[in-house]
This record gives C-alpha cells, sequence and structure tokens, in this order.
C-alpha cells in the first residue's frame, strides 16, 4: 500500500565533490549501512530476506474464548510499563474476545509453586482500571528459578490453556524450558511472553517497554547533575545509569541534553590513566572549562574491578565493586593530587528509574505489546515473544530472543551520536 | 554487522490449525504486509529496492567551516522541539565542525525581506543553552508566502552558503522554489530542511518532532475527558485534538489510555444520523454504561459543513465550523429530543498542545535530527530533508516529502488498535 | 512554645528616613496591615480577640468506633485532590479509629434519594488504595438540590452516624439545612464538610484544595500562549481562566511567572474603550514590545454583557457570554480598524484545571484535611467544616463560611503583587 | 478591612461532651495551641503583642533609582528557585524602580573576592528571560567563609549600594558580620537577604523557598519505594532525605502519600534494638504485611554513629557515617539472623532533590520574596531578610534568623500528623 518510488526519486542533490577532510573525528570508523529500505516488507519476490512475522488479529483463532482460562506473570526486576501490559492484556481479553477467566499469578515464578502458598488474583477490568497510574506490578515479582514440572503441574491443575510471561533474559530462558515441558506432555497451552528489560539488551527486539521512561527519568538525573556541575566552582557532576551489559540508557539520555561530557558503557573500553586516558583529559577539561558532567553505566569499566578483586581475594574479602563510586574516588584522588579543588557531586538515582509508571509514549507501546500478545495467545501461537524490529510489532521464538544479548556497537548511529554530543576521544592509550 | 539468521529460526509455533472464526469484528478489512524484514537495509544482491540515504557524518565535506555562514529559519505554526532543533543545528556546527557564523532569520520567511526590516540574531552555543527548556521557537516564526528572489537575494548579502529551514509543508514548497532559484543563480548555497508537522503528516517520514510531545499533552487532556465523564451521571467528555488532514495524534491518544470510547479523525468517513449513524450508538453506550469519552480530530467529519456553509452563504456569512462544537451540539440536541439527561464536557486543549517543551523522547529526536542536517549542509547536500524512517534516519530529496500528504489508512496497524481499543463500529449506515 | 520575643528583637535597621517619591506607581491604595503577630495563638491574656478552634484528634471522643457507620459523599463540579480526601477519610477512619463501615455516596445529592436508584459504594483502604492518582471523584457528583428529608430519611435508614460532605458553596447551604433536620429529629448524626472550589473563595478559608493545582495547569496555559505571543509577530497570547467570582487563580498563575502583561478578575473593574482604557493601552504595547500576554478569569468584565444581555433579551435567545471570546474578538476587530495585524491565540483550558490528579502539595493538604475531619467526627463536632486558617488546620462552623463570598480586595498583597508584575494601570477612565 | 466576627459565631457544635477513650494513640503528648486568632494582624489595642513588620512597597524609598547599582549572590548549596529569585529581582529592579545597573557575584563569597578573579555578571531582563526553568544558580555558588573587610572593599570599590543575599544559616551570618563593617565604615550600603534552606530549618521563617519541590521529588522517591516494596515478597523500600538538623522534608512528604510506614527525623530519638525498638517492630510487620516503606532523614539517628566514631578514632580513621546505609545494614544483618529473607531496596535521592527546578507554587513564593526584598532595599532597610510568617510575607533582621534553629516539635501538628499517617510507635526502649 505504499506509493510505488523509483530510486532515481529517492536521490539527494549535492553542491559538489566534497573536497576537504572533515574536522569532524569520531574515535570510531564510521561503517555500517548507507541506506536504508523504502519498503522493509516482505514481498514475493525477494523470499530469499529474513522476516519476522507481522503482528495482526487473526480471523480464525485456536481457542474457544469460553473455554479459556488465562494466567499473567511479572517476573524479575521491576520496570516503567508493567502494570500497563497486564491492564492491556486483561482489557484485550476481555473486551476484544470475551474472555473472562483471567488471573494474576503473584510474585513471579514463586507464584506457581506450592509451599509458597502463594493465591491467584481474579483481574477484571476494573481490578485493573488505574493501575497503569502507578510503578512496579500489582501481581508482585520475584528473582530466581523455580522447578518447571511444578510450573506446569500448576498449569494443569488451575485449568490453564494460556500463559502471558513477562520478564526479562532469565525469564524467557525459564519460559522456555516451560514449553518445552507443556510439548513434552503433550498439553495445549499457549505461551506468550512480552520482553521486559529496563536496559534495552534483549536481542531482536528494537525497543522495550519502560525504556523511554527510563531515559526520561535518567534525563532528569543529568539534568540535575548539570545544574549542580554549572553552580560551583570546578564542579562535576557524577551520574550513574542502569545498564549492566548495555549502555542503552546512558547513552540516549546523554544525546537528548547534549549537557553531558563524558560517557562510558559496558560495551566500550576505555582507560582512567596514561597519557590518553580520562582522567588527564578531565584534568585539561577543567582548567579551560572549570565544570564537567559524567555519565557511567553500572556495567561500565569492569576490568577495573578485576584486579581489585583478585587482591581482595587474598584477604578473603570479595565485594563487587561499584564503577560509580569508583569513578568518584580516583577523580577525587586524582585532582587531590594535581592539587586542583573539586566540586563533585556523585548521583545515583538507583531504583528511581525503574520504579516510576510508565509515561505516555511507553503507555502506548505496552498498550499494543498486551494487545499483541493476546492477538498471538487467542491464535494459538506459542514459545512465542513480542518484538518490535524497525517499528513494526511482530512475533519472534523465545528461542531466538535469547540466542544472545543486544548490546551497542562502536559503529553504530547512537554510539556516534554519543562521540558527536561530547565530543569525548577514545581514552585509551593503546 | 546484523547476527546471520536463518528464515526458519524466525518462525513461530502454533498449537494448532485455527479453527473457530474470531470474535475480533474489526470494522476494517486488516490487510497490508504480513511479515517484515530483518535486516530492511540496502545491500548489493537486492539493488533493485528503492531505499533512502541514511544520514551520516561524511569523511570529505564540501564547506570550510571557516568560510561558512549558515542562517537557520522556522517557518509556520510552532511545534514543540524547534528550539531544540535550533539549539542541536548551532552547538553541531560549532563543535563538531568549528563554524561561528551562525545566524537566526526573525519570524519566519519575514525575516528574509527587506521591508519587516528584522535584524538577524547572532546564534551561539551560549545563547541557546537553555532555550530547549521553553516552547515555541526563540527565533520567531510567522505564515505566508514571500517572494522567492528577494530570499534569496538576502542570502546573497547575507552571504550565506547553508540554509536550514525548519518548517512544514508550505514551508518545503517555498523551500523546493527557493533551491531552484539557487540553481538559476548558480550559487553554492545548500539548503537543508527539518520537517516540522505535529499532525506528523508529511511523506516519507515516519516521525516527526513533537508529535510525541502532542501525543503526551492530548493524553492529559484525555484523561481529564475520562474524569469529567466519570464523576457525573450520564457523563460525557468530549475533546478535540489537532490532526487538519491526518488523526495520528487524535488515534495515537486514544489507545495509550483505553479509556476513549469513540475516535473520529480526518481519514475516515462516519455518519452520524441513521441506526448505524455515531447518535444511536452513544445512546445505547449511554443508556448501558451511563459515560463515554470522545476524541475528534479538528479535520474530521468536514462533510457536516459542506452543506452548511452552503447555506450560510446566501446569507453572506461564511465561517469555517468547528467539528468539535458541531458535535457537542448535535449530541447535546439529539439526547434532548431523546430526554436523556446529559452531563457533557467539551475540551479544547488546542495551542497548549503545541506550545510546550519538548518532552525527553522529543529531546533526544530533536537533537539527532539536528546534527543530521548539520551533517547533510556541511557535506554539501542541498533540497534535502531529514526524515526517519522505520526508526533510521535519512536524507530525502524536498520534493518527495512535497509531492503527497501522509494519513492514516483505515487497513494500517494504527487504526486496527484504534478499533481495537475503542470497540467502535463503522457509523456508516452503507 | 514559641521562642519568646522582645518587640524590639523584632525592629527592622533602615539606612535613613526615605526622601524620594517612589516610581513604583501601583493603581491602587495601599493600606491594610501593618505587622503580622509573631504568636498569632489565643492566649489567655487576650481573650477579647476572635479566634478559631484548631483541628486536633482529642483525647476522649464521642463514638464507640464499632457502632459507626460513615458515609461520604461528594458534591458539584469536580476539583483536584476530591479522591485524595476521600482516601485520607478512609484511611484515618480504619486505621487511627477502627471504623470499619465506611460507605461511599454515588453522584452527590444524588445518591441519598431513592428514585435515582444508586447502590452505596462499600470503602475499605484496599479500595481507595490509588485513587488519589486519578482526577475526578471515585464516588460521582452532581449538581443541583435533593428533598432534605429524603436525604435525612437516607441517613437513618442506612444508620449512618457520620457524614463528610466534599462540597462547595451551594452543597455547604444544602448541608447546613442537612443538620438542621438532624436536629429537629433529634438524631445523633455529626456532620462534617470539607469545603471544595476550586476558585478559592469560599470565606474564612485561606485555602481550599486542589487550587495549587489549579494555579499549576494555569501556569502551563500561560507558557504556551506567552510561546504563542513570543513566536510570531505581534503575538498575543490570551488566556481564559477559571474564576467565577474570585480571580485567586488568575492573579496567582500570573505571578508566577511574571511573564503576564495584563490580568482581569471579576473583582476589579476595567474598561475597554477610551484614552485610559484597555484597548488603546494594548495598542501602545504592541506597537513598542510586538507581544503580549492575557490572563482573563471567566467572572471578569460580566458588565460588558448586561447590555448585550438586554439586547439579545428582546429576541428571546438569552445566552451568558464568554468573556474569553468577547475580548479576542473586540481585540481583533480594535486592531483591524487600527489597521495593525495580529497574530491573536486564544487559549481557554477550561476542565483541563479541574481534572487533573493533585499534585504532591495538594495531595498533603487534601490528606491533612481528611485526617482533621475524621478527628472532628469521632469527637462528635457537627455542623462543622475543616478550614485553613493562615496555614492553621482549624474548624469553623459550616453557617459562617457560607455567609459570605471569598474575594480578592483591590488592596490585599496578593493584587498589588500582580500590579507589579504586570506594571499594568487601572484601566479606568475615570 | 477583615469582616467584624463575634466569638460566638465561630463556636463549633459538638453532639455531647465525648465520653470515650480515643483508640489514636500518639506517642506523644498533644498540647501546644487550641485556638487560632481569626485576625493575627497588629491592632492598636493589643500593643503589647510582639509582631513582625509586613512586607511592603513603601510610597517614599531611600535610594534613586538612577543612582543604584545592585549586587546578587548566591551562595552556599544550591536550592530549586535560586534562579527564579534572582530573576524576580532583577525584574522588579528594572521594571518597578527603573533600576538599571544589576550585576550578578559569581561563585558566592569567592566572587568578591579578589584573588578568585571572578567576574562580574550584568544582569538585564533578557538574560534572566528563561532562567527560572532550570535548576541550580546561573550566577554559581560556593561554601565557606571569605574575609568580610574584603567584601566589603569590593562593594565600595564597585560603588555597590543594595547587594542581596541569598544564602543559609552560614551565609547569614557571614551576612550579619558584613553588615557590621558596612555600619562601621559608615557606608550607605542595603543588605536584604533572601534565606536559602533547603531544609525549611531556619527559625521564624514557615516556609523557605525550594522546600514544596523538594517535597515534591522526595514524595516521588517514596512511590518508587512503596513500588519496589509491594512489588516484592517481602520487599522493604528504605529512603534517604535531607534534613541534617530538621526533618521537614522527611516528614512532610511522607504524609503526603500515607504509604510510608516509618518515619525518623533528627528531632525525635529512637532505638533499633531493643523489645519496643524499630527491629522487633519492622519484623512484626513483615511477618503480617510482608511489605515496608521507612523514611530516614539523614540527620536522624546520630547516637548510632557516637560510639562508631570514637572506635574509629582509636585507628586514625573518622568518617562520618550515614544513617541510610546504616539502617540499610542494621535491618538486612538483623533479618539475616531472624532467617526471614528479605527484599530491600535503598534509594537515595541525594541531589536530585535540590537540583531541579522549582515547581509552580515555589515559583510564585520565589517571585514574591524577590519582589519583596526589592521594595525592603529600595526604601533602605538594611541588615534585613525576607520571611514568610503564617503565609504574610515580612521582614525580620538578620539577627534574629541567625538567633537559633527551626526544629520539628514532637507536639506540633506535622509530627502528629506524622504519627497518625504511619502508626508508627515511640521505638524507645524507656
Amino acid at each position: 500500500m505504499l506509493p510505488k518510488l523509483t530510486q532515481k526519486q529517492t536521490e539527494v542533490k549535492r553542491l559538489g565533490i566534497p573536497k576537504i577532510d572533515s574536522p569532524l573525528k569520531l574515535s570510531t570508523q564510521i561503517s555500517l549501512h548507507s541506506h536504508v529500505l523504502y519498503n522493509p516488507y516482505y514481498q514475493e519476490k525477494n523470499k530469499d530476506r529474513v522476516s519476522f512475522e507481522i503482528s495482526i488479529p487473526e480471523n480464525k483463532i485456536y481457542f474457544d474464548p469460553k473455554k479459556v482460562t488465562a494466567g499473567i506473570v511479572t517476573c524479575g526486576g521491576i520496570c516503567p510499563g508493567l502494570n500497563n501490559v497486564i491492564r492491556a492484556i486483561v482489557l484485550g481479553m476481555h473486551y476484544n474476545y470475551g474472555v473472562s477467566n483471567i488471573y494474576g499469578i503473584r510474585y513471579g515464578l514463586q507464584g506457581f509453586i506450592a509451599k509458597y502458598e502463594l493465591p491467584i488474583i481474579k483481574l477484571t477490568p476494573e481490578a485493573v482500571s488505574n493501575i497503569h497510574e502507578i510503578g512496579g506490578t500489582i501481581l508482585g515479582s520475584s528473582r530466581g528459578e523455580q522447578p518447571i514440572d511444578e510450573i506446569v503441574d500448576f498449569l494443569e491443575h488451575q485449568n490453564m490453556n494460556i500463559l502471558y510471561v513477562i520478564g526479562g533474559d532469565g525469564t524467557l530462558r525459564a519460559t522456555e524450558r516451560i514449553t518445552q515441558e507443556i510439548y513434552a506432555r503433550n498439553l495445549k497451552i499457549a505461551v506468550v511472553a512480552i520482553p521486559k528489560t529496563i536496559d534495552n539488551d534483549i536481542a531482536f527486539v528494537h525497543r522495550s517497554f519502560g525504556f523511554e521512561t527510563a531515559v526520561d527519568i535518567a534525563t532528569q538525573s543529568i539534568q540535575g547533575a548539570h545544574a549542580e556541575a554549572t553552580s560551583f566552582p570546578n564542579g562535576i557532576g557524577l551520574v550513574k545509569l542502569m545498564g549492566r551489559h548495555s549502555g542503552f540508557i546512558a547513552a540516549s539520555a546523554a544525546i537528548a541534553q547534549r549537557d553531558v561530557n563524558y560517557v562510558f558503557i559496558p560495551e566500550i573500553d576505555f582507560d582512567l590513566d596514561g597519557p590518553k586516558g580520562f582522567l588527564s583529559e578531565l584534568k585539561k577539561r577543567m582548567l579551560s572549562k572549570s565544570h564537567a558532567v559524567i555519565v557511567v553505566a553500572e556495567g561500565a569499566g569492569q576490568k577495573f574491578f578485576e584486579k581489585q578483586n583478585q587482591e581482595k581475594d587474598a584477604s578473603g574479602n570479595i565485594k563487587l565493586m561499584d564503577i560509580g563510586v569508583y569513578l568518584k574516588d580516583r577523580i577525587t584522588r586524582y585532582f587531590k593530587e594535581e592539587n586542583i579543588p573539586l566540586n563533585l557531586k556523585y548521583i545515583d538515582p538507583s531504583y528511581l528509574i525503574r520504579s516510576v509508571a510508565a509515561n505516555t509514549n511507553d503507555g502506548l507501546f505496552c498498550a499494543t505489546l498486551g494487545q499483541n500478545a493476546v492477538h498471538a495467545a487467542m491464535a494459538g501461537k506459542t514459545e512465542v515473544l513480542v518484538s518490535n524490529w524497525h517499528g513494526v510489532y511482530c512475533n519472534l521464538p523465545i528461542s531466538l530472543a535469547i540466542s544472545q544479548k543486544k548490546t551497542i556497537h562502536p559503529g553504530e548511529r547512537l554510539w556516534l551520536n554519543v562521540l558527536e554530543s561530547t565530543g569525548q576521544p577514545s581514552f585509551q592509550n593503546d
């Protein structure tokens, strides 16, 4: 239904052959892709290209709505939008398909296990009416594994034929095993996952719910750090943000304000010491501009702790160190040695980023994810998760999503934008 | 750099062949696309597929930064993010390319015209430091055409070799003519546009800046309407939202809350009277649920005014009528005739939606659009605008973007989501 | 418990006797009070001064919590914080006094009347857990009178011995009559009111709940108007705000930003025409500054409609006119006649101001009002409302609060602050 | 101008003499005041009562606006609203008095001292136009003392005759000494202070600017803690808030939500161990309710560190300990010993609370404080600060404000409200 275009129509004019070198020295080679397809949808004639199934309500469904008993469970850490997704599933099941037996499982996978004695909660449109206004999950959550067979026992005992799982990497692995057990028992239970990761690090999922809200709150922290840094002589605002394996929150929040001078993420190595290291660069900046804002993702610079931990091993006192606190200490010590006064303010918004209610755009996103999860389940799709790929809602096998982690590639546009925004060098002595 | 996948890996499991009809009766046929490409980037082997050039900073540039004099102009209605885009251009020119001669043109195209005697404004990093915190445009704007040759005269007199234009459909048409005049005079001036439309209705541009902020504010209006509707017996909250030719704001805001019962947009016809018309459906709902929330885009239902205007023509008193007020009056009259008491609250946020500062996610978007506009200009690209297609920033010829309007297609996912959320029928007697 | 002070300790030093006239020409005489008492609490030795009873929990109470059945009703227009007050009453009754029979009356006074067939709602801590996050009232409301004897019949039939009424001037009058009927029947029912008025116009009540939130939203409208006004040549932003008899919202919102140039409120007369009238002053400003922001309370300038209404009377078509639309039309016409181009944007946030959830500070205020209402009721106080006087929570007889309206006095600090902020003259030809 | 009232009119009706004991067992005796004066303003007939001079613009002023050179300085930690106050002073001086020589002193008291070589900044209406939208202070600030005589030298050299000082307790003490030096040199320089304390702990000042914004952000932290606590089995949300000597932020934020179960402030002693200590109470709650929200002001429980510090003294390694971290560790250890699983989330918003821009109500407050500071200075008042007492803006001698600290009294309404909201006992073994 896209209007017809020719390649000629898309070609951009130029004044002439560029003649001089760009002064924009990004610390990374630019590469990757040069063009994006106008029509990125599957077409008969290009059947060799791999594609994802787009999420749509199907005209024929597998389950008789009157015979459906569905369960919803939320697992792992909380994330903005959990309640929105729960609400969307309940409203979609109820209003679009006429399903009325919908139950919430309490406290994540624990809710399936008899010994915890956790009752299930009946979920109705009234019960979920306002839950999208509050953070966390009304169902409760928990971390950790539970025996897969007991989980499937529970589904059998409760006569559930649809299970919605909202969780992250670990939960998706458990869900994968749950589906295997369901197949092994030859049960007709559809299992549909909605991937949850505030770090936005699930593979083959461009955007995860709650991420934009997280960036929103992270940006407020950076604004605070900037206010602190510019309000004092030699002020430094140092912000630690979530991001264990991927720096998406840190990178995105840094671009939004362009008030950030240095960003450190798990994917990109950096040195603190040495002539090209961060500390001497920071010194240069402080002497010329007298303020700086630094953002560090919690998973960045783990290499600094390898030695530390080993050292500590000897004294029998192993402790996972905190890169935020570590940077704060290193910077403070360095400037003391250099005899330069400093006003460093350390800001760690920690749980504040994940415990708020979803913002409007995430609300819209969660609502659509929930709707699509319902369509997938009612059509009898299973072992499936609802993804968003290049802005298109689609269904993926869970196995695919857990086959790897999504991280920021140094050559991709997001990181290049960070480098452009901050102007930071590579911080690597070699 | 995408990991290799096979189609088999992307295939979704199903419990069995669906056997029964879905109760989900959407008033529109579902069609369009079934799969989205995993890799939507251009590849040698599929060179027949049309693609858009991805925005990147190039290693070789056309302009010597020291010799650049750049102008920025904002035209047409205001939109959240205008100041963010101005700021991003200034910061990008200054910090990434070392350009220091950057000027703001006052009050849109009027600023080019001698008779208005409007001075240009020097734009520095300090001058734009906090402007992203406020709505509107610090440069000022205006509507309406201006003589193209005088505009180009101005560029020549000011010795400008880069012009950034931030504006909507009409402005892009003027910009197109400006570039033609520049070619005719054989000048070396790069003209780069950033498309501005709060209605998100520019063709070949998936997302326009300020749109998400607009949806954000629109959603607050809907929350207000919902509070009014549910707080009174037979309460109706009727909200009019921006959207002259396209209902993107109305549709998106309606999905986010799922508290909206009826959405009317310019793209979809509807009847008020008759057995399948909206009024009799609304009556049914009020009798059973006793409250309703209605959202109408300003461009919807224009057919109702064709007659009206003709009538008025005779009395010499032509006035463009307001669909919001019209609906309010029709509903009020209808329920009076039906002898059903009503508490209708009409909410028209009007300019409130476009005059706020950009929210975080729009801030991030504007920052990147501005950066990319700078890269395009410095590389000597011209008659070009910065677009976003399936989440990828890319460059389009302006001529392409003005070749048609973007509207909501009744069969596309966005509208189907609205129908799912509201459960509204087609409101067409035939 | 206030530390002892002598008057001498409070005396402010001055450099010398002021010698010159102040250039600050406020259009109103300054008068009223010169000093505020350090200790504004009642003391034995000044027993002649009138005082209000401070709200406190008493050690001895009238009702046995186990035998209490309480009702809560919300009446009239909605206001930010209604749900917070409901929540605070329920939580206070439950947790502080152990009362468990608490019921919500639906849709205001209608809920008492048999013919409406409205069931009461059981209110528990769980039921009200998150209601403060949403606007409106979960109980519903309605306007208009209902038979007092049927209301008291209802209380008798339901065996209610405490009634909490949340409503405005009209509701307080009805409440007063309800208490008279209760006395006449010799019933032991405590009736406690929490005054509700978004206009902040109830007498002997310094601050009413929801008012600060209303000012908050009103201020956003003014920011929008300012962005519009400054973004266009000869831009005018005209904002109409709530305030039928009192201009508290308009005055307060105008001071907060100091971007407002003219404020019109019901309490202060003004002329549009003539040499000192508003239109000629506005013309002067537009010619010199080329933008203006105007705020008008809905009850201002009603004198302009007296004639209008009389005219309309003849044609049998009386309609209350809208001062916002009237000003918009008059300004537009005037500048057209003066041949000065204009960009006037009219913003009417209407219900948006009253339908939002309470902000934090109002949440705190509502929580305390609700707690104090509970203390008053449990102690057997009746025909009483919870007020706030000079920052102190206190109890007033309802009869006192309805004995007059609270308005802005031209000589009081609030209006003087408006005049200082705007610099506006008196706009009176004589 | 207050309407006449008799005491009889203010008397509240009661159903009868209360007969039974209240179940509301507050851990503190209620006392203090029973009535608030209707008219708390000074009257001739009660001339024996101590009063504060109300802030008003005077008709006669001391300084000739054309000859005024004014300086503004911000000192100490940042606080929401600093820029609003700066803006209000500049706009008031410029528009109300026609003063155009207004300068900002950089980085607090350092800006007066030659060796720091900090230039002053010219402040115009344009320069301060949007600064209220950002946190921090555009002038910069610093902590610590500077030589008083050099400060006065600076004022003399710059020919400044008005100095506005925005700062806290320490700054007010320095200001007091500056005025003494000014008197000693017989200079005619008016020194006016606006008290700044995010903790709201300056004596004889009921409300300090930025406090409500701080409570706003603090409340968001508590909402986050509540979401965490209720989303996990045995979830505890522990929030540390600002408040070195006074717990106003912690107490106010706790009341607003009523989701807080325990509040600890510097003014109220508490035990952790023992039968009535906090830990055993917390255990009881966790076993029955399985979640808890705890708020602790940073200055609370310092007694726990006295021993700790002494211990550390020996090893020569003194470090002020953190009550938040201490509580977290003690709770964690206690529940481990008790063998009860726990999900404790520790949230320390730290600088986030003070670095945001002021909210609307604080904006209104800052605007009025600034206006009043200008009136005081122009009238030649000196050694004075602008206070707010029972909602009335008034002028106090600085000496009075620094004569003591303001703290929460255990018997005052604020703390009683906390006890009512939380239901917490006294936590004191004796």
